[in-house]
């Protein structure tokens, strides 16, 4: 398939990357509905490690089923497919090939006390992606977590090795731990400064959550009001992250956390798409609707980021 | 992109392959405008390296350059690209994730004297095609020659290493040297012969040359005649070859050789058609060719294997 | 280029080092404005890990983009330019082979808490420097932090395999931590000793802050002033930095810290010249400027050290 | 240093390439008195292992040395200087980072018995290059010789390594041995086919020798007969060259052999010029005369390269 | 033990080389009674493993001990004990210490046959030499072998190990095999080349045995006689051979060959000094002597190196 002008630039500005991880950044992007216009989609399927079973199936219980997953994303017309490696190999011999699939590579969960630390543990590797055949490794970082450097050496060394091996390096940014505050986990500038550090570690695609106006560090509330950054819409923060993934020059998608109403969901993605974001990471407002309401809503989000909704 | 029923059948040939292999199948197989019809056709580009530059490229001038195979393959809507190293990263960047590639891993020259052995020299790896981002390897045996135990050898071992991967192999298995005589080489018993071993060395696609009705082993003779093998046209020669290749559960391409009328080389691909073979492969066809005429010529193949012609 | 004889009275104190690694150090001291002077101004760009995007780029915000930053060096004759892995990474291929760099393979980040200890995440590796063509790490460590044991034992490693491999280290040696009070950050018994460690634990260039005349470990003071150790002038500081680094032995470049008046960071370059330190790592102090002011503070800084101003 | 156009143009050929290998042809392209022309002339000093003592430096005494030979280069403004390690060691450290240089990574000898077969051995590693800063690594392979199955394996894996480590490959395709005739050594097809080879293979620079209109291959005869390609001239036949290396998308430069007289080199290097080919590679012609004669005659060729002669 | 300028000159020579190794060639060349004159005395008994034991020792039957030759050694005031593994590890812990030793690490043996090739077989290790506590490893070549090849790609994989770990390197070159008649084993140019084959696969001492005027190879015996290079007196052809192994730079020393009279190896000796070689390596006409013979024919050879006889 021939690449839209729109995604070579994008391709353009992973410098000296190795043809391989161009190729997979090329397939998501290429893929699906959006498939051309340099906007994605991806399906996360990783909260029934995070938060268990029932509070992440269950209000769909079709969607126990690792199946159901691949089904939605490719029914959907979505850009990929992210979960952990068992849900993965689950259908990974009935549909291999038929979407790009991103494996997560690092898993948290709710069962961790409160003195173990914010951290995930490494569930799968490189060699995992590469024998599943998924295009890329998902690996979350926890900035402002006292594990946070541990983290950080972690994903730049899976990083290296997938790269080399032309896999796809898909980071998770999220802010939390001892060094954030519970508004500070959305604050605008936690959340740039999130993006910020993924990009240098090298990700090829970021995935932040999208923010709030608040301000969690000092010296930084200082030059946000003094030097009058725009921070005052959703779709203004958006710009202001993807300012920080190094001038635009990285792919970045935004997640809008748990389950809420359709309307809302719209307005995030109408907000990512004006402020100059890639698209949407979306996974309990997909798979906790039933199939046809998602497809639905999947459908008014294809249209939003085609700029017709 | 939804793999068709035709393509899911294939794939579940191939039983307890990595994910990631099939992954790669998939692709080649959904890729182009034969894409979901089972059918192939694979453009390689590997003369340069065996016969030299100038009885190559000189026919076309411009297929001296890289880009114009990458090109030709893409605007034909082929299945898959085929080339050695040198040739494949000259376009990586460029093309990353715009055609299926198969890297080829092992290569022959005109330059070798009488005495050297009938070999090729393995001139890439799997690393390497990992790091282009090539969906395959491709490698060349030489069945019938003294050098063959050693290819086989080597072909084992880079099949194991690129399907952990997730990388399929694709054998171009071409009898030749010491035990095969000149008419020999596109006998019926011993192509039939190339093919079953390619398959019970693991390739997951085949290649051997289109042949005639001779029997070059004398003992495979008796059979073919005692038992009456319908060897008579080339329909018939195609079906005995793609049995062969485990009763047709493996992919098999069928080669044309040197340069010839178009009639011809439509006459090849009906017979490959009727035979039930999976396609062709054709190099020096196509791009020796003006490129208005390769595009007619690739367009009419299309076509028959689409049933159309 | 012909080194002049004051670069080779430079490299000729690195005695036992690889031709490589000198190479690297000659590359960087003959590069730019002040090429062949054995003075240099070092452009780095690490802040954004270590401050957050807003904070760093916003002040000017041209810097948001890796490429604005590659140009600025390079219209500035800069000698070399510093920045994490996915920094330098936006614009290898761009300006490949047109100024030399330095990959910080460490990075600090102003999320982690005051529990997490002074520490720095290993972010990068000598592989990832000779990948990107980059012909030094740098490495911060932090002298009185409780981490730093493991911040030494770390770079001690990646020291010896970058050396082996023709690669020049940089050790960015800022004490703070447990053991050191907010005065002594600065004080100049400790940058001097800062100096001392960085060198005997095998920099090739070291970086260390301008230091104040305050002396923070009671034993020092004694010494300082029983002994008149002259510290009452930068310059005069400077010089006993410079003695602490192997009299001399090491280049030794000086950083000026947060964003100033343009004057007193000519002030700065003036006692780092008559004290004879190498030159200055200038990163706020120029990018956080208009490109012209920029070049314009930088082209003055050149003729400082030029002894023209 | 900036890029001109002209050799980013030529930069941007290598796609998909490490930054690092790129950065290393940037610096010989940027290198010397032809600096961003595009063109270079390298100095290679092999013959000693080739030939013996005695007949390579006697000519010029000063030649045994060392030194001697870095110095030429640098005082000529040549863009790199080529020498087996012993030879390259012995001035490392005085000359590091003065001039670009290419490790000849293995060496023939004439002492080789006629049983021996046409090989050589492999007497340096990457790593010898990394540790003393070489640019690139040098291989010869012998298209032809029965021994070619071996070094094509042995280049191929050492170019993995090197461009993974940002080291840049340079291939001297001599065609010689068993399926060589003497006239062959230097025909035409077998030249071009030579080069061809060494680009599939993935070489950064090629060096071949300037050919005769002799044409080895009968079968490569009647292509270049029938299709009138045009070897009638040394320009001609330099253009074929580069048309037979990716479309002159990879750096060809070459070499003239035994020492001669100067109007004989003046004509070959425009004949190069005049071809499209990228420079000389010249030894004997150089070192074997004294030091002013050789500076005049490469100052000459330096002018003819810029098209002043 | 203060080095000599002498010593510290030859020391410069072997630039960029690790301290480790200047140091082991600064002890031989500092030890005994040369000490500091830039001329060695070497005692190599590895005549055992190439002639047998009663070849090698029984002429002096107290030989036979290991301990002898330790003793003969220091006795004698030379600077080097070279040996093989086992006949050093015999003495290895009485002297260790006492004498700089150099463990030879391949070996021929008389017992091979005629179609077994000209070869050595590999009977110790760098990590043999280390544990031993030996300055050097010493390795034999046989240009002119069909198993050269393999001979230099050996020493050149156990050279670079040994030097990155501290430890010299001797290379024996002494041409014989298929390409080499039998006055050509001893002809000048073939001496010559032998000496700068070893140079450039970076040997820190070489060691030939003194050459006729005969000279085997025509290509070469032309050059010699044209240019008239001065091969008349022995001391010319050392002179010859030192020109030949790099301009002098690398130290060289000579061997005798089998038992003759004093007067000769006097002559020798002689010839070596004035022709600028750094010394003898002396065996059989040392040891197959009795220790007051041998004691007196040593000392006579000292006198002669420091000028006095």
């Amino acid at each position: 398939m021939r690449a839209t002008r729109t995604v070579q630039k994008i391709l353009s500005n992973y410098e000296g990357e190795t043809p391989g991880v161009k190729a997979k950044l090329c397939q998501m992007l290429m893929h699906g509905k959006l498939g051309g216009t340099g906007k994605m989609i991806i399906l996360p399927v990783d909260q029934g490690f995070e938060h268990g079973p029932a509070r992440t199936y269950n209000a769909n219980p079709a969607s126990y089923d690792p199946h159901y997953h691949y089904q939605l994303a490719i029914d959907a017309g979505l850009n990929a497919f992210a979960a952990p490696l068992g849900l993965l190999e689950a259908g990974a011999d009935t549909f291999a090939g038929q979407i790009p699939t991103i494996l997560k590579v690092n898993s948290a969960n709710s069962l961790m006390s409160g003195t173990a630390g914010k951290d995930q543990a490494v569930t799968a590797s490189v060699d995992d992606a590469l024998r599943i055949g998924a295009g890329a490794i998902g690996f979350t970082i926890y900035p402002g977590s006292d594990c946070a450097v541990d983290m950080f050496e972690e994903i730049v060394e899976m990083r290296k090795e997938a790269a080399a091996k032309g896999v796809a390096t898909v980071i998770w940014s999220y802010s939390r731990g001892e060094g954030i505050t519970k508004e500070g986990e959305t604050a605008i500038d936690v959340a740039a400064y999130a993006a910020q550090m993924a990009a240098l570690m090298g990700a090829h695609i970021i995935k932040i959550k999208l923010s709030t106006d608040h301000l969690m560090l000092p010296e930084a509330k200082k030059v946000y009001e003094e030097q009058g950054i725009d921070i005052s819409t959703q779709a203004a923060r958006v710009k202001h992250c993807m300012d920080s993934s190094l001038a635009g020059r990285r792919i970045v998608v935004f997640s809008g956390g748990a389950k809420k109403g359709a309307d809302s969901v719209y307005d995030d993605a109408r907000a990512i798409r004006d402020g100059g974001g890639n698209g949407s990471i979306i996974g309990r407002n997909s798979f906790q609707r039933d199939k046809a309401d998602a497809l639905s809503m999947l459908g008014k989000l294809v249209d939003i980021y085609r700029g017709k909704a």
